[in-house]
């Protein structure tokens, strides 16, 4: 089996699987009990966190959630805002954060979407025109989950903070972890949003980075957990196992960026010097999506051909897979003859070059047949 | 370690650790992508789906969420309703459900808190006055997590019926599931929620219940997943997890119900007969728990003078605890002498008579030890 699609989510590493067990079996205890091994347990919940920011390189709080999904919903219904003051989120956002946005819209806040360049990156220029100083809350994501476009944070803060001061910058940073370097104190973000299951941790595990001095309000009320952020009976081992897979992954960093980018690298130039027919959505700073609008045939249609090759790929975010809408469609300005075409490649350090190899032989085989099909 | 706080939490199974590693590690695919192994996940989340609802005896459908407080929340949340219509709540309620009721009480529903008999049942007299055509939605727990005492649904639905017939009727069923037979379509009710993490099953893990032809709204936007009630990836390792361990205990329920049933009765007599200074406060028919008010100690001091035999124990609500609010002091009308006694035992099939037994002794050595310190 080649797997390339690691945007979508990717399997558990096995030291996640030691904490599951570690804290679900063995020291199973309710952090929020009264008795020692309990408190021990409230501990090591904190330890994590304190790891969590430390990786992040963020100076405020870390509040676990179940998802980045939740993450996303927390920061866009949690900040304080009235319906006069305006909310701009980027078009290119994930529709955990389109969604929301588009609620608050139709319950008559003012939100702007903010419009993309046609490699899934924020447009700066129209983004500075909706800006004036009753903006509240922007989000535009840090790696765009399509595209793989890479935003510019601290830009982004810069921008908004010098007409809009008060306004809360949030931005997801799912796709950006262990992908790209964080440092959100050197950003200035005051939100971000990030998720276990993209990074060899389980599924069911996120959390909403908050920046020291902002308040926000919880989206889940009731026994008050993460200091009355997000309520719930704390779900230790995934926590840990989030914890202990990070302090593994940012170890590697340099080396697995590396792999990575040698990959896309060799994909990006197959498709570029082999295969010039099929327009590379994906702008070079992507660190680990590859995004191809292929001439002539449909992407799910490639999808279903390579699959029986053992290759997985996506045709944009899984998220949305299967209600058969791709935003980058209708962004993108894409003709005819590629708009029904777009893949999703996405890598992780476990790939190799040969997979790479593999992977363009058999695409270049059923793109073929496929257009043969269709002539015929 | 005799562990009596299974109400708070349980050790994982050892089957859901196989669960996680079988679709954490292995058959790890996103539900939501398109190629075969995906598409074979998704059918796996909806045979765990149909399983879960067998089991509770439900008609309609079943929304995994990550925690019952989330699937409480959803439920009075997404609840359609007016500022004019009345929400009734019972006093109660897990502050997974106290807390969103009075949430909505300060943004100017109109919201009741309906009152409880001594032994944490609803009372029912009470009840009924607050009833009126306007209810649009009501909230009482199956079977109380701090006294173990067990509502009626069956009576509650047709009550509210007859009065609102398009009233939304809700039950927390976290403490009842494996505790007490559930079949939701013999009780009527319209939402009821679950955890997993309080049957040997992950944290993480939850979910709602809604009855065929209820329409609510969802908590959490996003990708759409769960035919759009519960956006994020869906965390199909913890919710076969959760499916599976149903599946066993299900299996052996009238035998650990025997078990639980004869704890409580050793334990429950023991106070009667040994130690009547002590106030029982659990009804009999609480499946798993026993809460009772020691006579002139606090319960947190005997707590953690159990704790050196390695007798966990609890003092209400883990949720609670920490902040010393039990809703039970102000509730039951406890004299002086009890209302800081309040401990809650809750029993688990694996315990045994003799932890029963050693328990009995050692409560009985450190009041009388406490008693002896307060004399002097």
């Amino acid at each position: 089996m080649i797997y390339f699609d690691n945007a979508a989510t990717t399997p558990l590493d096995e030291i996640a699987i030691d904490a599951l067990r570690k804290y679900g079996v063995e020291n199973f205890y309710n952090p929020s009990a009264l008795y020692k091994e309990a408190l021990e347990n409230s501990r090591v919940l904190n330890a994590a966190r304190e790891n969590v920011l430390k990786i992040l390189h963020g100076n405020g709080d870390f509040v676990f959630t179940a998802s980045g999904t939740e993450a996303d919903n927390m920061a866009i219904y949690g900040a304080k805002k009235t319906k006069k003051s305006r909310i701009i989120v980027s078009a290119g956002e994930h529709s955990a954060m389109l969604n929301p946005a588009t609620d608050l819209l139709n319950k008559g806040y003012d939100v702007k979407f903010a419009p993309l360049n046609s490699d899934g990156s924020l447009n700066f220029d129209e983004f500075k025109k909706l800006l004036n100083p009753d903006v509240s809350f922007v989000s535009v994501m840090h790696v765009n989950n399509e595209t793989g476009a890479v935003n510019d944070l601290s830009r982004l803060v810069k921008t908004v903070k010098s007409v809009a001061p008060d306004a809360l910058v949030h931005s997801d940073g799912v796709q950006a972890l262990m992908k790209v370097r964080v440092n959100l104190i050197n950003t200035g973000v005051d939100l971000y949003s990030v998720s276990a299951h993209k990074v060899h941790a389980p599924r069911g595990v996120g959390g909403l980075y908050i920046k020291k001095g902002v308040r926000i309000n919880p989206l889940i009320l009731g026994g008050g957990q993460e200091k009355g952020m997000r309520s719930a009976t704390e779900n230790l081992a995934g926590i840990v196992a989030f914890s202990e897979v990070l302090t593994k992954y940012d170890k590697n960093f340099a080396r697995d960026a590396e792999t990575r980018k040698e990959l896309l690298s060799c994909l990006r130039n197959a498709f570029i010097n082999e295969m010039p027919e099929h327009v590379v959505l994906s702008p070079e700073n992507s660190p680990h999506i590859l995004m191809v609008a292929l001439k002539g045939v449909r992407g799910e249609v490639v999808l279903h051909a390579l699959e029986e090759y053992g290759i997985l790929i996506g045709v944009g975010s899984a998220c949305s897979s299967k209600k058969g809408i791709n935003k980058f469609q209708s962004l993108l300005n894409l003709d005819d003859e590629h708009k029904e075409g777009i893949i999703r490649i996405s890598v992780s350090e476990t790939n190799t070059l040969a997979e790479c190899a593999f992977f363009i032989e058999k695409l270049k085989e059923c793109t073929a047949k496929l257009t043969e099909y269709k002539r015929i």
